[in-house]
């Protein structure tokens, strides 16, 4: 153990010193326990923060990349923006008589969601296609903006936006108070993430990077439009997030925390360097939020796994063992 | 003449007084002369940043897009970017005995300019994809960085980072000081502004958008790569603008600035909404820099020009009248 570990370790059991003795409730990350991740994350942030320390990482270098699906918010049993798309495709069944006889719509009216996944890929961007184009953003937003007031999960009977974890919220406010520039780099499309990712997380829409469709501007006769094209501009996932990363942020970030094999290829690129730390949020907690890992369709942490075990400056997080609260 | 405008006009003779009779030297925005693009930019300022006022902006809000070639240095007789290519591809002649025989190239070689204009678009895309691409981000940076130590403008004999403007630094410096979160949004590489735009304008990485390749990833054994693909990601210019600033900023900007066609779209995008101002460099200065708009090849200013003298809330910046030092 190194000095500033000895340190953070203090500091987390002074902290501690007057809440739980499990560490629930302390000033400092209040809904994480004593363990590993906690002293992992204070560590990190002392070791980078710490001016004249070798590991002093100056304030315009301190990028932090976050997944979001998985990582900070719930994205079983579905991704909840693919429940957006269906509960869309449902409002609008009316003016598609065609749906009827067409996969996937078909199984999407029947409520047949093994049809709907067993459509592949290429029936999940049918899907994305008819939900997520051919409008302006601004409409487009207004209607993830209105979904999101009223749609409901049915496991825990909350609005999606309350299924955010208060731990990585917590996490996410102790690095912006400490000069980090926090960044969601996610698979899910950045037009649906901007409209409630910066209430939820305090990370504003020119740090959200997603999945999109092509922007379309037009001057419409003076009132000009941004419309949603039918073409993929960028699927971010797997070895395209480090590729976002360098496109848009244009440097490498020193702290990467994803949840999936989709995260692996930013996890790795971002620990390429001195004083950097990746973080996985494994999902250990079936009765609280979900269990999953290596046998997961949706948010499979197979590789990424591995890695977390052999790499020093890698950590597992165990939702169950060190959350005081998921939600 | 509204109340905000009485008291920016105030504002600038007041700060003027202790200074030259023409407003140089004044404590704001030294480098302009009182007039009415000086004017303008307190104006704009002033009523976007007082709080109670109705035209008061939030802070997260006041997003500012700038144009880079024409707008914040100098792009005549060629973009510097191109200069860059050139001597590029003369460095890396030996290495390609074909190139003796194939255009652009071999104008290249021949130090025959007319001859690679005359390759067009095809041509110096060519010359590109041979001097940008099948390297790593690093490298090609690094190659940059050393060319900018050693090449000069032949005409003003100075480098070329010597030749960005200096009232474009002061407007810059003056947006950032009332909260402006400044971009330069510009149809020049994002990797290539990237080496040396952040100490010119004080405008860190993540708010330089630009044209760019396609970037590959790679794992590399352990030592991950990032290189440049020879393929078009995009080309930041015309309506490519106002779709990219959509994709990474999210926000519709209230303030934007250029100097050609090129950005007419931007500025159209950007002022479709209230308190919002578009700006125009525009180059009437054959002596101090130079002189061009309708009939120019590089950076023409034809369709812009006319919204300039149409709307009330696009300026002109007229160089030649209004700045008292160019560099």
């Amino acid at each position: 153990m190194n000095k500033i570990s000895i340190i953070s370790a203090v500091v987390v059991s002074t902290l501690s010193f007057t809440s739980l003795a499990d560490g629930c409730g302390s000033p400092l990350l209040p809904s994480w326990k004593d363990g590993s991740s906690k002293t992992a994350i204070i560590d990190f942030v002392m070791k980078t923060t710490s001016e004249g320390s070798d590991s002093f990482v100056a304030k315009e270098d301190r990028i932090a990349v976050f997944d979001n699906d998985g990582t900070l918010w719930s994205e079983k049993p579905f991704y909840f923006q693919l429940v957006f798309a269906l509960d869309q495709i449902k409002a609008i069944a009316p003016n598609h008589p065609e749906w009827k006889n067409e996969e996937p719509f078909k199984s999407v009216l029947a409520d047949n969601m093994q049809g709907v996944m067993e459509s592949g890929k290429e029936g999940l961007l049918k899907l994305i296609m008819a939900t997520h184009s051919g409008m302006t953003v601004e409409e487009y937003q207004e209607s993830v903006d209105e979904w999101l007031k009223v749609a409901t999960d049915k496991r825990f009977n909350k609005k999606y936006t309350e299924l955010t974890y208060q731990p990585m919220k917590e996490m996410l406010t102790y690095l912006q108070d400490n000069g980090f520039k926090t960044y969601i780099v996610s698979g899910g499309g950045v037009d649906f993430m901007r409209v409630w990712a910066t209430e939820a997380y305090n990370i504003p829409p020119e740090q959200i990077i997603g999945s999109a469709l092509h922007y379309q501007y037009s001057y419409n006769d003076g009132n000009p439009t941004m419309t949603k094209d039918a073409s993929l501009l960028t699927l971010d996932d797997k070895e395209v997030k480090p590729a976002n990363i360098q496109y848009i942020i244009g440097k490498k970030p020193i702290l990467a925390v994803g949840n999936s094999d989709g995260d692996h290829a930013m996890m790795q690129w971002s620990t390429s360097q001195p004083h950097s730390m990746a973080m996985i949020v494994h999902h250990t907690d079936a009765e609280r939020e979900w269990q999953y890992d290596r046998e997961s369709h949706v948010g499979r942490l197979d590789k990424a796994l591995d890695d977390a075990k052999s790499r020093d400056n890698w950590h597992l997080i165990d939702m169950k063992k060190e959350w005081c609260v998921v939600y």
